[in-house]
């Protein structure tokens, strides 16, 4: 069953690649990390692609609790919002996707940051909302435990609705700069958010006016049963990690289900599972690939990386015995759907920490796709078609060579086969992600506006 | 008496200009304040005049208490560490300059959005410390009152030790990324902060190695008796709001006599009064754009000018007659330097309200040298070899017309009398300010140092 509309494409920027040990491959630039030049170069590469958007992740704590995966992993990262300005300024189409946690931020800071960020980049932003995942980074805001999973997103609910309240406190035309009338701005179109909620009292206006877009795009890449109510209700793009279509699928409709409820469309959340892509000339060639990944991952960085994302510390247990009795879903904090993810995984198929960790490396938990250029595509087209996926994050495994491989191997395939655009549809991400413009709040119920100052 | 340095010169980026009325003027680009475009132009016609840096106020607030003043004055802005991020890949050499205020942000933020600026941009970072001055931001930051003047000062003090702190946390030489060895970073030489305070609980590291320049400029911009002091031990460039010579000499060795105490040496602060330059190819020409600007100032937006700076609302007032009583000194919760300033002047000349905010729409508070460029430069020159200053953060009325005149005929006639650099003398903001590379604390303090996970 063909779709008529096109797929989308995120390019995962993790410097130097999604494999844990993508650092010590050979053909990666393990310093550039900290290199504003290779993450140009990378997002030069997406853009040649034609990509939606670049993506950074982000969270604000080095993790150190196993001491040799602190030597033998990437801990360090350029700041997302500081990283994507300066690109900006070096594309021209590519949307720029930030990650940004409303756990251990402030909401006027955000909207503005975003809307500073769309009016640089000309209507090119996004914010992936996160809650954050560990202990550590609450050791870095002052707070002695992580907040709770429940109340992350209480927090996160109110927060996108304050930093979108902000990006509409000025009206589109608000902004009017008649020198002759003295009229630099109509206060009776700038309007106060006055909001006073659980978390917050944010009293508005923002100082920045409204965005180009409007709104900057909202992504949302939680999976729990709080996570996929605040992605129907308040995102535009959800990023999600599934292995197989049955889950893929049941997740796809169970969201967009819930988006009638809000009283919003299905095509107004784009649903992108991550994929994480070996690609080969031919199919030996990615599996040559891949065991070469698997041989450059340390021990303790593998069972590190496998403890973090589950939140629970693996390194007590033979490597190669079986996971030992897991916490209840209920007793986890971190980021639940992973952690319940992973578990099925190993239980399925009977896996040791290390073929777990293995397993994981790269994908961490998202698909892995692996094969020719031919290949790619097929496993692309199969979720894309049947109701799993409006698009994929793609996860190179290295960079730049795994963005350039999919770049200029797989992306003419798709063009081929009419899945994926040749061109830009617009100027704004919006536009080439096929989403409205949202409508101004205060403009759309005049009954309740009110000038702040009237 | 010559001295053999030559000055440093910061390029204020209020856009349109600094004069309140700026936007109004007819050379000037009104909507520029959202236009990343615009910025670029005035940031490489900064680096064209060879400046040490560009610099960034910024301030968290729509000021909407007078009604008409919200209507004709320019209350938005882009943000300043995405713009400046931008701007990073759109130069050079310049130096980047950012306010952030330690009254409404983070540490572990902060520390690492200037270090990732400084990796951005090759190491021209800086990062102007201020304690925000208005209630109307503690009011969309969840707080009802702004912190108290002597409290804002205590956490600014906290703050920027330990971002300092955080910004050693891993050594120079910590990143080795030894492919081989499996070996990224070297855990030996990454350290906690471990910071306990009053204020903040910051366990680091910072997920940000360290900065190109070790730490980013830091630069202070409050001229109380907390302020002064505050920039005695930290700050390595102070902002300072001056209108005659013994004022400014008078502060000048304030300031250096109290570095000795924490071990610094006078030239390890540099001080760079604020200077408004009206400048003519005659001194009529410069006489005539002055009486245009005074002209084009709503009475509203003067009044409010000048009732924000001194922190007390005159619109019951009479525009025509003196100031009223004003509050004493030790009830000021604003800016206190400000507020004294503005208060002996209009005492010393007798001005009117109006007068006073027609004196103060362009400078607003800071020293206003109006003239040819010979004339200009008599007047910096002045200053600047009878110890009361080491450069200037020149604030241009308009832009970009009023630093192209800066450029294009004042810094070639400081250039002729040797006070003023013809070329870059390095490739950092530090080495261009004759600043050195601060050692690591952690290097430094072997028999302190400790492994986090050792
Ligand atoms: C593609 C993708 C990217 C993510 N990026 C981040 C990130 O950068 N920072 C972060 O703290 N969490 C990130 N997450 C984690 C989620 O935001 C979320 O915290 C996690 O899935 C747990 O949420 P849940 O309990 O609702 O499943 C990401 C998740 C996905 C699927
Ligand atoms: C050149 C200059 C620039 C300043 N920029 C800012 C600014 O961007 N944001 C801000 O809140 N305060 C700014 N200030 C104000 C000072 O940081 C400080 O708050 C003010 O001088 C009052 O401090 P004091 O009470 O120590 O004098 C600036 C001051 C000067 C002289």
């Amino acid at each position: 069953m063909a779709r008529t509309d096109k797929m989308h494409l995120g390019a995962f920027m993790m410097i130097p690649g999604h494999h844990v040990a993508s650092w010590r491959y050979e053909d990666s630039n393990a310093r550039g990390v900290l290199d504003y030049g290779f993450y140009r170069q990378v997002a030069k590469t997406a853009e040649r692609g034609k990509f939606d958007m670049v993506f950074l992740a982000d969270g604000y704590a080095v993790h150190e609790r196993f001491p040799l995966a602190l030597e033998q992993t990437v801990q360090v990262r350029l700041e997302p919002l500081t990283l994507l300005s300066a690109l900006a300024a070096d594309t021209e189409n590519i949307g720029l996707a930030a990650t940004v946690s409303t756990t251990y931020n402030e909401p006027f800071h955000v909207a503005r940051k975003f809307a500073s960020l769309d009016y640089i980049s000309g209507g090119r932003s996004a914010w992936n909302v996160v809650t954050s995942n560990t202990e550590a980074e609450a050791r870095n805001f002052s707070r002695e435990k992580h907040l709770l999973h429940e109340l992350r997103y209480e927090r996160a609910e109110e927060f996108v609705d304050v930093v979108k309240q902000l990006w509409d406190s000025w009206e589109d035309d608000a902004l009017v700069a008649n020198k002759e009338e003295a009229k630099f701005a109509d206060r009776t179109k700038i309007h106060r958010t006055d909001h006073e909620g659980k978390w917050f009292s944010v009293q508005g206006p923002l100082n920045v006016a409204r965005p180009p877009q409007g709104h900057p795009v909202i992504i949302q890449a939680g999976a729990s049963e709080p996570g996929k109510e605040l992605a129907a209700r308040t995102a535009e793009v959800i990023f999600t990690a599934w292995q197989t279509l049955e889950e893929a699928q049941t997740f796809y409709s169970d969201v967009k289900g819930r988006l009638s409820r809000y009283g919003r469309r299905p095509s107004d959340l784009k649903i992108m599972p991550g994929v994480f892509p070996i690609i080969g000339r031919t199919e030996e060639e990615a599996q040559e690939k891949k065991a070469r990944f698997e041989e450059l991952i340390p021990v303790e960085a593998g069972v590190a990386l496998l403890s973090g994302l589950i939140s629970f510390d693996l390194s007590p247990y033979p490597v190669d015995g079986p996971l030992p009795e897991l916490p209840e879903l209920e007793q986890i904090n971190g980021g639940k759907s992973r952690f319940q993810l992973l578990k099925s995984l190993a239980d399925r198929e009977g896996l040791s920490i290390r073929k777990l960790y293995q397993h994981i490396a790269g994908a961490r938990g998202h698909r892995e796709i692996l094969g020719t250029p031919e290949s790619i595509s097929d496993q692309l087209q199969e979720w894309f078609e049947n109701g799993a996926a409006d698009g994929f994050n793609i996860m190179p495994p290295y960079l730049p060579g795994g963005l350039e491989d999919f770049v200029d191997l797989v992306v003419p395939e798709l063009q081929r086969r009419g899945l994926f655009r040749t061109k830009y549809e617009g100027n704004t991400l919006r536009d080439n992600l096929g989403l409205t413009r949202p409508i101004n709040g205060y403009t759309f119920k005049p009954a309740e506006s009110e000038a702040t100052t009237g």
